[in-house]
């Protein structure tokens, strides 16, 4: 049996995940702020799988955790997890004294890439688009991570599409992220909707021409990365995840009417058949926990 | 002995390997037009190596073949190579048949930027980034080409990065390939100079204002060109090769101060030190038939 913890921002998801490679048992807590409450978190998601499976900590094959910013795999250093409130933090020594075993970190990005690969039962090679409080992507190929020379494969939400873009918080202007994400979306189309993607694009479907004119930009800016995922890597699909994929196939759908309305102009796009490629991360699998569950395993 | 091929638009260079990767032996001739011009030209070369080897077609170890256009590696077909006059060619057959023994083919650029890695003695990750009449890529992981899941990894030259840029021939609008080839170079500075991007830095040195207005934006989609490789790769280093990279050092300068301005506001651009990651092709080196010779091999 293996572990794996995704810590996130507000919830913390937990699974074990038996030989088949199926998830056995899940849980899900709130995420503790600061280091000692995330580690805390992490302890306590160990005895509650703990507790369902009946093993220890020492017990499990292997034990996966996921999370976000700067992940130093060898050392176990977290940097940059804004959300989380840690910076700089030897997260893998922490857990490895209070767990009395080693754990395997990584990217939460990349941790749901593996998960995603490995659900959606993919083959070759694959892009997961997360599309959360900011854009970034996690590449598989051949059923590894692809994590590039220093780490930073897949940051594609940085990269700029418009000269006479918005300014990103990266410094730079007209990145895929100012378009397309969470954080754009906050920024375009105000709302105190606990689900403010879904709010924009009823608003849309009524009519609204503010929210059209917002979601337009959201997809585009969206095919813009699945386009640039398949002009450079070339991989076979690109699955789109993360907090504004919860609106599903409206999302998909809008994606792929900017795609073929590219490839309309645009025989060279056309024979890419981008719109094929692109499809929807499984609604309520954790992807995550389950790939952080499969780290290191290839 | 291995024998690579180099089929240029005008120029077809073949190379003798030795078994320590060196170049034995070196044809420069001149490359017919059409299908049974191009043929023509790789029996040739194919002779003329061997009567300066003292070895037959069979007593090579392989003879591969960098080509511009479509090539389909399993079936030997070659399509789109507009400048060879060659479009939907059995090349693989019809040169099987000549030669009386196999012969394998590859995209130019992938075969340059297996030759660029093996000549720089490189480790790791590389893009080998060709700017010739176009602007392509050529991605090699651990000195095997990453080719993707339909051989269009690396297509770098049709990503937009501008909606009020140019029309480019793909059919898109702000194409790299727009601002950063030998195409857009032509079209921004006429010139009867038999080396325009020579004559173009020339003219910017003497403070013509056009010319440094042309040379910025070469220089710029060039480094949005670096910028796109290793946010989506993450590869250690970026080579550039290709017509245009004849220049030279002054070129590489000009791509790293646009660099070095960019990683000024933007901390995140200068974490990822894009300057130090960027290089030149080395002068005279026929990487693009040295790399035709090591097709398969990887």
């Amino acid at each position: 049996m293996r572990l794996g913890i995704d810590i996130g921002g507000t919830k913390t998801d937990a699974v074990a995940v038996d030989g088949q490679g199926s998830v056995a048992q899940r849980v899900r807590l709130s995420t503790g702020f600061g280091q000692a409450e995330v580690v805390e978190t992490a302890v306590t998601a160990v005895t509650r799988i703990g507790e369902l499976t009946g093993l220890a900590a020492a017990g499990f094959d292997t034990i996966g955790i996921g999370i976000p910013g700067m992940v130093d795999r060898s050392s176990g250093r977290v940097a940059h997890a804004v959300n989380l409130g840690l910076d700089r933090v030897e997260l893998g020594d922490l857990l490895a004294g209070r767990l009395g075993r080693g754990v395997r970190l990584e990217n939460d990005v990349n941790a749901a890439a593996l998960g995603a690969y490995h659900v959606l039962g993919l083959r070759g090679s694959m892009a997961y688009l997360n599309l959360g409080t900011g854009m970034a992507a996690g590449i598989v190929v051949n059923g590894s991570l692809w994590r590039g020379a220093t780490g930073i494969a897949g940051e594609i939400g940085h990269l700029p599409v418009d000269p006479a873009g918005e300014l990103c918080r990266c410094g730079q202007r007209g990145c895929l992220e100012t378009m397309a994400s969470g954080s754009a979306v906050a920024r375009h189309w105000p709302t105190d909707d606990p689900l403010p993607v879904r709010a924009l694009f009823a608003a849309a479907a009524a009519g609204d021409p503010e929210a059209l004119a917002v979601s337009a930009v959201l997809a585009e800016g969206i095919a813009s990365a699945v386009r640039v995922l398949v002009l450079t890597v070339d991989v076979d699909a690109v699955v789109i995840g993360g907090g504004l994929s919860h609106l599903g196939e409206p999302l998909l759908a809008q994606v792929r009417e900017v795609l073929e309305r590219w490839s309309r102009t645009s025989p060279f796009l056309a024979s890419l058949q981008l719109p094929r490629r692109v499809r929807l991360v499984p609604e309520g699998t954790p992807v995550a926990a389950l790939g952080a569950a499969l780290v290191g395993e290839n």
